[in-house]
């Protein structure tokens, strides 16, 4: 019945926001009794930070299985990037998206939210230095692992307005390259790549 | 009077969010009768589709402003990214944030929104294009602009949960080094550079 619960409220806060999340619907959605929802969450507040936990548990599940599908060898970096890319655009970041901004505004909400947002970034930022073969230790990779993690959140936050996913291919598949470059792995790509580039410019 | 309205409902979106603010507290803050304001702005959400246009205004003046007072020289990139990483971390971007995340399950807050969002992102990126001198003909150029807004915009909303500067700061400061090196520009600093990382990975 909690997971009925939790899955109904993070269904809720996709389709309809934070302020479009009602205890009374979250209790139809999930088809547990008023009596019974008010028992284990006897607020809005109570409801919701447990949906924090759960999401953010689910966050961390999904990604690891799609860890487990990428492929090795030179696309690997690209793959890695769209799967983190694809990850920051779906349903359970745009939930996770009304939490981070009702927490804003909401000093309960925000002691709930912050320490598990901490967790969360903590993982995703372990997960994609394991899944980049990056070197941490080498002065400025650590910043552009974060800059990756930041740059796919921006993304997402634009997805949120319309759909955005030919530009974020474009975008991630050209941040792959900087990266694999910076990395210590040169990725020239014919016709798109730092090849061609230095043709333009052989300054560089 | 338009103008109070206007300041008053962008302070109260960053205060208290897309549903702390209500047209009640706008005309008290503003100094507004209700009858006026009424007259003016019927529904909440007439309030807040002319405070987006207010907001998109105000955010291109504050970055055109900010924009004047840019060093030239080798600083230059690290300035812009600078610049922009903490118009993205202002109150204003707050406010913006409120909008777009109600504008997510509210069709008709979209319908004003997302046009606007995308007037706004036209003119920061020719702005940003403008400041960097990006040459955008070079294949892989239009992408890297595109992928440093969305990388402040992802650092704006990291900022909502918390100061985030000082690793904002780096984050930016490591970025402005690899773009400077992708737009043909080489920008070494010593003791966290190019350079000191090419001694140790002699292989690049």
């Amino acid at each position: 019945m909690r997971s009925r619960l939790m899955e109904a409220t993070v269904e809720l806060l996709v389709e309809r926001g934070f302020g479009g999340t009602t205890t009374t619907l979250v209790s139809e959605r999930a088809g547990v009794s008023r009596g019974a929802q008010l028992h284990h969450f006897p607020t809005k507040n109570d409801l919701v930070v447990a949906a924090v936990t759960h999401l953010s548990d689910r966050r961390g599940a999904e990604l690891a299985a799609s860890a487990q599908r990428l492929p090795t060898g030179p696309d690997r970096t690209r793959a890695v990037l769209r799967m983190l890319g694809d990850h920051f655009a779906s349903p359970v970041f745009s939930a996770a998206l009304e939490l981070w901004v009702a927490a804003r505004t909401d000093p309960a909400l925000l002691a709930a939210v912050a320490p598990l947002e901490q967790h969360v970034g903590r993982e995703v930022h372990r997960l994609t230095v394991e899944l980049l073969g990056a070197d941490e230790s080498v002065p400025g990779v650590r910043e552009l692992v974060q800059a990756t993690l930041d740059l796919v959140r921006g993304l997402g936050l634009a997805n949120t307005l319309g759909d955005d996913a030919p530009r974020r291919s474009r975008i991630l598949d050209e941040w792959a390259r900087v990266l694999d470059a910076e990395l210590g792995r040169s990725a020239p790509r014919p016709g798109t790549g730092r090849a061609e580039r230095d043709e333009k410019e052989p300054s560089r």
